[in-house]
Formats: C-alpha cells, sequence, structure tokens
C-alpha cells in the first residue's frame, strides 16, 4: 500500500518536533519534508541528537514543504499564533489536507481572536471551512475536512472531562472552576525564566490566572455541548515536570441529578474509545498512567458534603493535547484505523 | 540570659527533625533532650547526617524528655494521631509548655476527631487546656497557653489566604473551592509506593480527593472567624517537589461587595506581619519564593469574567506549615521576640 | 502468521513490567502468561493502571507460567538473585527458551557467583547451556541458545563503551576507571530510603562504592574481549531521574596508540548497529537523546592534557539495559528481525 | 559595635543574590548598597520576590557601590570574566577590601589565564596583591589582605577533597582523575537550551569534557601543596538538581603508602575545622546533607580489588563553592569569628 506523504512545519519546536517522532513509526505515513524558520539548511538530527543515524530528515522552508516538489498529502503546522493562514491557503488551493496544530483556526468567532489573540482573520473562507475537533467528541465533522483546528492541550484536558455531564445538561454551567496543572513543555522550546531549571525545578504556582488563552476555546466546546453560552474560571498552574496535565474540574450538578447518574454518562460516553478511559471508582487520574501516550484517563469523585462533583482528567499535553490527537485526526480524515501509530502503552516510569 | 531548654518527641520524623534544626540556631534556645522511638539509643547524626560534627544529641524515650532530668521548659511532639496526650499529660501537671505538632489538640469538637480520626479524647480536661493557634490570627490566645495546638501545613496555608475576607463577611461562604499541592514531605518520612521516587517524579494527581483529614480543621477556623458554620471543598494534591503548599482558591464575594475593596481587606490585616506578605498587584504566589523560610505569601486575582475571586497562598509545609509556626507560637507564649530564630530569608533556589 | 506466545515472571517488578509494556506491542508475540509473587490472582492493570482498558491480563504463579496450559514458546525471568535455576529448569526441559533478566546465569566463574551473590550453583548443567549476550558483541552465539543470560545494566553501559578499544588491544587495560550514574529505577519497585522522594530528589551520591555486583560481570565481558583478566575501578551513583545511565569512562591507551586510530574502531564496530551509535565528534552522549528506546549513544574524548582517552556511554537503563535487550536477545535467538518491537523513537523531553 | 559596610556588584547573579541573602543575616554586616547591570534603578525585590517586605535595596550602578558615599568597608563582586580589574582598582586605592568572586584574580600565571578565559592581565600590581584562598588550606594569607580571589565551586569541592593526601606527598601525581557534578545552579541565571527545565530534567550528561576553566584552577592549588607541577583529569557533569557538587575523585597511591595511614591525614587536616568534615567509616558524601550550608562533607573509600583510593567530596555550590566562601575568606581577613553568619544546618530535604 502507497504511504500518506507528510509534511511538517515548525519541526524544530516541541510539538513539531513530537509530531515527527511519532510520524516516524506510524505504519502508513512517510514524512516527505519539514521545515524550521530558526535552522532551515540543517538536519534534524543535528538539533535533536536522538534521530542520530535514525533519520536524515534536512530542514525545509514552509514553502518547500507545501510545493508540488514536496507532494505532501497533509501538511501540519506548528507554528505561533497568526502564521497559519498563509500555508492553509496554499494547502487548501492545492488539495492538502491541512492540520493546523496552533491556535489559529481553533475560534469560530473572530471577536474572540481578536481579544485573545490580537490578531485578525485574514482570509475568511478558510475559517469556514475549517474543523475543530476533538475526535472523541467531534469525529463525525471529520469525513470532508480539508482544514481541521487540532485543539488546545488544556481544552481536550478540560472538554474531555466535562463533556459528558455537560451534554446531558447535569451541570449548573455557572458552577465551573477548572485548576489545570501542566508540565513544563507546554510553554514550549522558547527559553524564559520560569522555565529556566533552578526556577522550575521545585517551583510552582499559577501563571495567567483566569486569562489564559484557552479559556474561551474551553467555553466554545463546552457552550456548543450544552447548548447555551456558558463561562468558566479556568487557572493553569506550572508543573516541575516535563510532561502532561491534570485538570481538576469542580462543578454543581442541576437540581434532580444525582451523583450516582453520573457514571453512567461517562461510561456510554467513553465506553467503546480506545483513547479515553474512565477509571474504576476509588482511582485518581495521574499523569504518570497516560505520560507519552495517546491516552486520557478520567476519575470521578463526590464531595459528599457540599454536595460538588470533581472531575480529573489527565493526558499527556505533547501527545493526546498536540502530535497524538493531530495524527489520531489525520488519521479519521483520511479513513486510516483511527490508532494507526498511536499503540504506545504508557512507561509506568 | 539563660536559654529555654526544649525538648522534642519524635525527632527523627521530617516534621520533627526540621525542628530540631531549626532549634539549633535559634539564639535562645538549647536542645535539652530528643527522642524517637524507631532509634532510640543511637545518636541524631547517625540518622540524619548533615549533623555530623554540629550535633551530638542522643535519641532518648519521650518519658526521658519529660523528665525532671531533661529539665525542659518546652517539649514539643511531632507523632502520629492519637499518642500526644499521655505527653501532654505529663508536661501540664510538670509545669512544661507542651507545644502539639501533631492533630491530637486541633479539634475542638470531639465527634470531628472521632469521625475523622477515628480517636477519641481520654483526657477532656487537656483538651479544654488546649490553644489552636496560627500566630497570625490567634495570637492573643497564646497569652498564658500551657497546651498548644500548631495548625495542620494545608489549614495554615488556606486559612492565611483566606482569613482577611471571611472575617470581614464578605464571602458567599458556600462558594469555597480549595485546590491545595504539596511537596512530598508533607507526607513524612514512612515509605510509601506513592513517595517512591520513580512513582512521584514526573508524576502528579490529587489525593484523598475531598476526604483529607485537614478538612474539619480548616472549616473549624473558617468558621469562627466568620462567625457561622460553613463547609469548604478541598481537594489536596502531590507535588513532585520537596516543599511547599500551593493552595489556589476559589470563591465569590457576597453581593454589595467589590473585588477593589479585598486588597484593603489584606493590607489591614497583614501589613504588620512579620512572615504573611501581600504580593503586590501582578504578581502571583510560588512556592520557590518561600521555601525554607517562615514565610507566607498571599496574592489576590479577580476572575473578570465570572466574578470569581481567586486567593493564591504559598507556604513551606515544614516551617510555616510546621516547626516554623511552633516556633513561632513558642516564641509568642514565653514572650521571646515572635520571629526569633526565623529570619532565614528564602533562597532563589 | 503465528505469533510468539510469551511468558513473563515477575511481571510486577520494575524490569518485568517494562518488558511486558514492550512485548504488548511486539508484533510478533503475544503475551501468554505473567506471574508475580506478591499479586497473585489480581490483573496486573490493578498494579500498573496505565493498562486500564488496554490488557486484562491476570498474574498466575511461575509455575503456571511455564505449564503445559500456558503453552509459552519463551519464558522471561525478572526475579532476585536465587530464583532462576528451577525456572530454568523447567524451561530447558519442556523446550521453551529462557531468557533471565536476573543476575542468575550472567557469571561463568561460579566462584565469582559465590563471591559476589553469595550463592551457589546447584544445577550445573543450566550453568553450561547459558549463553550471555549484548547482542552487539555476542550475537553469533544465540543461535542454537535454549538459555539467555541477559546482561545487567550498568555492564551493558560499560561493555558496549569499552568493547572497540578493549578488542583491538589499544588500552593499558590496568587504567581503567568507570564513573556510572543511573537512574532510580535501577533501584526497582521496593520501597527503601534512599529512594523515597524527598531523600532522592535534590540528592546526589555514589553508593556500593568500589563493590557493586555488576564489577566482576564488566570484567568478565572484557577480559574475553581483550584475552586476559583485567580488573576495573567501577563506582556507580544514584541520579534524581526515573531512567538512564552515563558511563563516563577514563582510560589510558598503550604506548604506539594515537587517540586519532580510535574513532575508527567504533565506526567498524557499530556503523552497521541499529541500536549503537557513535556520535559525531564535538557531541556529548546524553540520557535524555536515548530514554524510553533500546539506544545506547557513545562518544569519544580526549584529555590532551594528560592523554587519557574519555568514552561517555549513555542508555536507558530499562530498555537497553534490561527489558529491551532481553527482546533484542529473544528477536535472535528466535530468528526474527533484530530490531522487531524496538523501533521507538526517544522522545526529546 | 559598628557594623561591617559591605557592596555587591552583580547582585542579580545567582552567586550574588546568593551572597546577598546570606549577608542579610550576617550579625556584623550590613549592606550598604548592590548593584546589577541589567536591573539598575529597580528594586531588587522586584526581582527576587522572596525579598518581598524583607529588603528594600535598590539596584545601583557598580561605580556607586564603590563610592564614598556607599562607603563600603568590604566590595564583593561577581561578574563574568573579565570585567573586575577596574572595580578591584578603585576599591584597593580607597582601602577597601575587595573580593572578586568571578575568576579574574584567580590564576597566579597569566599564560594560563591567556590560554584559558581568553585575557590578559591589565592592571599587574592588582594580581601580585591577590590573595588567592580556600581559608581551610590558606586561611594564614588572608591576615594583610586587601584583594581575595575567592575558588571556584568545582575547585574548592576538588581541593579540599585531595589537599591532605596530595600535601603529604602520598599520591601519585599522575594518577589524579576527577569526575564532578554539578546541580544546574553552577551554569548561573542566563538562559540556555541545556538549562532550559524539559532538557535538563530527567537528562544528564558530561559537558566541557576536560576542557572546563576550572582545571588550571585544581592544577594550581594542588600543584603548590605538593611542591611540583601536576596534571589532572577533569570532567564535570550536569546534575538535574538545583544546588550541590559531588566529586569523585580516583587516584593511586604512592609506592610505600598504605590506605589505613590516609584517614589520619584527614583527621589532622580536618579535625578542628568547623566547615570541613570528614565522615566515619561507611558512610559517603551527599549533596543532600550540605545543601544550603557553608559546610563540605569528604568520605574516603579503598577499591581494594585495583588498589585505588576513591575520595567523595560533597558541598553547596553556591554556598562553600561561593557566597558561603566568599563571607568565611571576609571574616577572617576582617578578624571576625570565620564562622559568623554561617552556622546554616543544612536541611534533611
Amino acid at each position: 500500500m502507497k504511504k500518506i506523504k507528510a509534511g511538517v512545519i515548525g519541526a524544530t519546536g516541541y510539538a513539531g518536533f513530537e509530531l515527527v517522532r511519532l510520524l516516524l513509526t506510524h505504519p502508513q505515513v512517510e514524512i516527505s519534508a519539514v521545515s524550521s524558520v530558526s535552522y532551515e539548511g540543517k538536519r534534524l538530527c543535528e538539533i535533536y541528537p536522538q534521530l542520530t543515524g535514525i533519520c536524515d530528515l534536512k530542514l525545509e522552508s514552509d514553502e518547500y514543504v507545501t510545493s508540488e516538489e514536496a507532494d505532501c498529502d497533509v501538511v501540519f503546522a506548528s507554528l505561533p499564533a497568526g502564521h497559519s493562514e498563509p500555508i492553509a491557503r496554499r494547502c487548501f488551493d492545492s488539495g492538502k489536507l491541512f492540520i493546523d496544530m496552533g491556535a489559529d483556526f481553533r475560534l469560530k468567532d473572530e471577536k474572540d481572536y481578536i481579544e485573545w489573540y490580537k490578531g485578525e482573520y485574514g482570509d475568511k473562507e478558510l475559517h469556514e471551512e475549517a474543523v475543530y475537533s476533538i475526535p472523541e467528541l467531534h469525529r463525525e465533522r471529520l469525513k470532508k475536512a480539508r482544514i481541521i483546528a487540532n485543539p488546545g492541550c488544556y481544552v481536550t484536558s478540560v472538554c474531555l472531562g466535562l463533556y459528558p455531564v455537560i451534554a446531558a445538561g447535569a451541570l449548573d454551567s455557572s458552577s465551573i472552576v477548572i485548576d489545570s496543572k501542566s508540565g513544563a513543555t507546554g510553554a514550549g522550546r522558547g527559553l524564559a525564566l520560569n522555565t529556566h531549571f533552578p526556577e522550575c525545578n521545585e517551583a510552582f504556582s499559577p501563571y495567567k490566572t483566569a486569562c489564559h488563552r484557552h479559556t474561551p476555546e474551553i467555553e466554545q466546546v463546552l457552550s456548543e455541548a450544552c447548548g447555551k453560552a456558558l463561562k468558566v474560571t479556568f487557572v493553569p498552574h506550572l508543573l516541575p515536570a516535563n510532561r502532561g496535565i491534570v485538570s481538576t474540574i469542580y462543578c454543581s450538578l442541576k437540581e434532580g441529578y444525582a451523583f450516582s447518574e453520573i457514571r453512567g454518562l461517562y461510561e456510554r460516553a467513553y465506553g467503546e474509545e480506545a483513547f479515553v478511559k474512565l477509571l474504576p471508582e476509588g482511582a485518581t487520574a495521574n499523569i504518570k498512567n497516560v505520560k507519552y501516550s495517546n491516552l486520557c484517563h478520567i476519575s470521578l469523585h463526590e464531595d459528599r458534603r457540599t454536595g460538588r462533583l470533581i472531575i480529573v482528567s489527565a493526558l499527556d499535553n505533547m501527545v493526546k493535547g498536540a502530535a497524538g490527537q493531530a495524527i489520531q485526526n489525520m488519521n479519521i480524515a483520511m479513513e486510516l484505523p483511527e490508532g494507526e501509530g498511536l499503540s504506545y502503552v504508557p512507561p509506568a516510569f
């Protein structure tokens, strides 16, 4: 069988490299071209020595990746906000599937994009074409998708955690408080004082308290799920660990709903899923049990004293929160088995 | 000036040793005796090699520490729940100040103790004598105290964070959600799988979700502060770091209170305090800025979109959350300067 | 094609579980049975929640794993020293390939075993049958092997690093000093104070200085390689990291050999190898570039001022140092492609 | 008693800030002025929030620190190589003690400085005046010192470890191999990829293999101690930890010296020292037992099989390896008690 040819734009950033790494062992994909603004002309293994003797890909320009010569069937881009439109346009016009791992196509409402990203939508047709997909929630949308907006890492963690109970209309939608914690790779490869080892190790703190850009994206997904606009309190924290997100989500059930009914909602929603697992009662989701894999673990807890429902959701921010989910979206859109290339079992340590 | 003679019971546990360590450089204290059930007969420096050539204390029995021979003015105990009563009795009868770093004297209502600690109050007079003290909130109680209940680490973090706004009656008291994260020393020196290095490192998760024993103690302090019974949702998490607690506290102001009034409450409450610092607007409390010190940092944040107040409180669980606060309580009760022996400036890394 | 049926004895220890985890995605293997003394009767996913919804294997007895009912073609054992002989015997007699990940078949000379492991060889025929194999050095031995001794983690790291220059007779064999550093998983899942998180994190030290059990095994491999008995100084250290070994090896070339000739020895030895990579000049081997993979990275350095050769070797102690190498040995012995199931590309973080 | 007035130039770098932090609790010092090129005009607590409400020092220029207005008795500088001479000159001319925590006055032989630091000695008189001091080895030199060269962190660790046996003439001086490991603060506050959290955490590697700038400084101290030029092999490694250096030192005794004599040399050298401790037989030096303190722990080990002596030396790179030792040097030069301000007992975690 002929392999799918993939291109990766922004291959030396953390999410871009993680994608390359996973695609290298995807049985039905070959990487045709990779690009990097910072390292154009170098080989990828010079930047990431783990590829020594394994991969000889040379870093090109993003124009090359979308060119006829590179001949990609699918192009992924992992870029800072504001850079994806022209690439998406070239892919769209030349019939390539485009999967954006950045934020440029995530928000449906341009006003949100203007407010949170300080940018505008230049090429509006593309945004109409774009399909936002957390596969477990939106996979039916992917059938004829040509532009896929791959969700934010926190958003995936939070929305997988809340979807079943929100979609069932069981929540007091004004009650949602989300306390998320992410490993330091979430901040990317760019150097900064708060991710300098001696400042991040043995440290812990919230950041962008109640003003992180993933907030409107969370609200977009959840509002759509419950059919009415809702707002959430969302506070991310920086963990002294490389990978993983845990979201601890606090909320109140609507009058008339009992905690005992909630588990069933999750079993029905995720019982057949390969990557989203509801943990047995008494267990608690933990980064260590999902890291390096495309899994999302969810555990449900009741605060009997206050009546609150507490949902804990854990995933690997770089896999299910970024590169793995992008592959999962590609697999579906390209009609491959959904889990192809994503079978890695999380290590115990 | 004659130094105060101190005894430490349970000196080889983490909180007990931290206390010994701090007392060794307290200018007005000399350690008269230390005890350990597990290591009686050994020298403390055999268990903790950092004391090599610095301290020759030998580990005795707890009876010795409270004996006439040891001649202590103050006895600290750092023991698992259920072991402090007989020691407290001996100290009380012989006129020694007793400071319990464990939980046995923290809960005023025996029913709470029975429910959460599965034990009873045998010697009820002692519980009536016992004074619970987070010094910034309760220092006036310490004047004639003979038995001091030193607060729990999470409790200190949470109650210092909430006190000013709770005491002012500005909060909807049903709205409080507390998401706390603690370094691994909080679990003590006892070996357990979840604090085995490969299981704790690169891991993160809640534990004892909405059922941690510090819950009723938090509620006791806050209920007293606002003059009516309240309940909170409290979820602790285990951080892959040695020390520190961050509590991220979510709550809603009562109708009629504005976020702009809140800062003033904290300035008035803590403006003169040596150890509790309200951070400037825009700053966020972080474990790394308080570790190894007796400081508690507090930052205030508004979620403009949902109207919630978010309070972040950071302290070192072993110092302000345990041994440092015990010394602070002792200093006050013994009429020493409150900060004596506690002037350590937190390291930057 | 019919899959190979594998059994794993000691499947809940760290090396045993890592093996199970890797075998679960090996395209030509199915796991037929697993055992654990501590958890017999439970499902493996109860001990390792990463398997939730992925693997339903139940933990049996070791007798079951070697039974006709389990019908294994190959049995792996990952046990403390002194427990493998009876299992090996049962496998040998019933025609199953036996691969011992423990130490019981590593030392050829029983006197060494007696001295270092305080045990004896009961069933001597088995020891004569046993084949010791670091595949890159010894793969030709595996053709008809029925019992394979899988090497120690440090030994693999050190011997891959030294083999080319030792085998060429280029070293002053009395000059070898090996300073190795291992992540904490090397100490296994058993609880101990030095791997308790607060004692291991932000700590670093040698252990078993010049008396670690891997010493005679290193000497056995190297002595055989150079054709004469040699002794090495070997000091392991415990790293505050989960995985990986770096060995920094110091040695002196014999008169008549120049540093410039050394690189060629390594290129010839490993140029065709899939898993052992000589890094380009100027690069340095690092745990982070091999972790979670079966790779071993080697870098060569000259101390121009003293004339010493410095060899740095990095691998993942749990993969190339244990479970991955066991699979590689199995692949060769069973005439599968050597790298089957071992293609994982190391993550960048 | 009138306090000594101290100035700190380069107060926002890691070593500079650590010095400020320690001086803030030195009972006989008050900080008169601090400077920073990067943050001139800001308050130090804006850069280091641990000082919030504790210290109001404003960052000035280095000229201000050495000015009459600042009126310092002692000036410390913690600067990159090549910047100290003019400051030293101003101090020297105005009768202030100058303590250089950088490298500019460490190497006696200008040729070494030219070779290793690529700079020259402009103001040669200053270099003649400068006194290099690891206090335990050189304290008698400090009596009339006006310029003190504070040693490098690795150098202190290595030379304290080797001095007694080198000075006794008991070593084969060509046999010395030093394998050192340092926490990430050793690389300072400047951002770099190898100290970016996800690249440093769960990573380990040598760096500047056999070409680190501390090499000639080690050789200078040791050559002087034994009375003849010697060369060492020195390889530093970067630890995933904040603080601490462990040096594992391998060497061979000269014919005629027995391991049993060695302990006595160390007992005699360090038996009366407050900060250098020979550990009991069987114990091993570990970063965790010295961190945050001015202590250096040394343990001695024999490799009976090869006859090598193995010396392990552990200290805190920021205290005994930098700021603490600078204070110790100041105390001696200013005729204060040597340990003043340095009594901190290392925490257990």
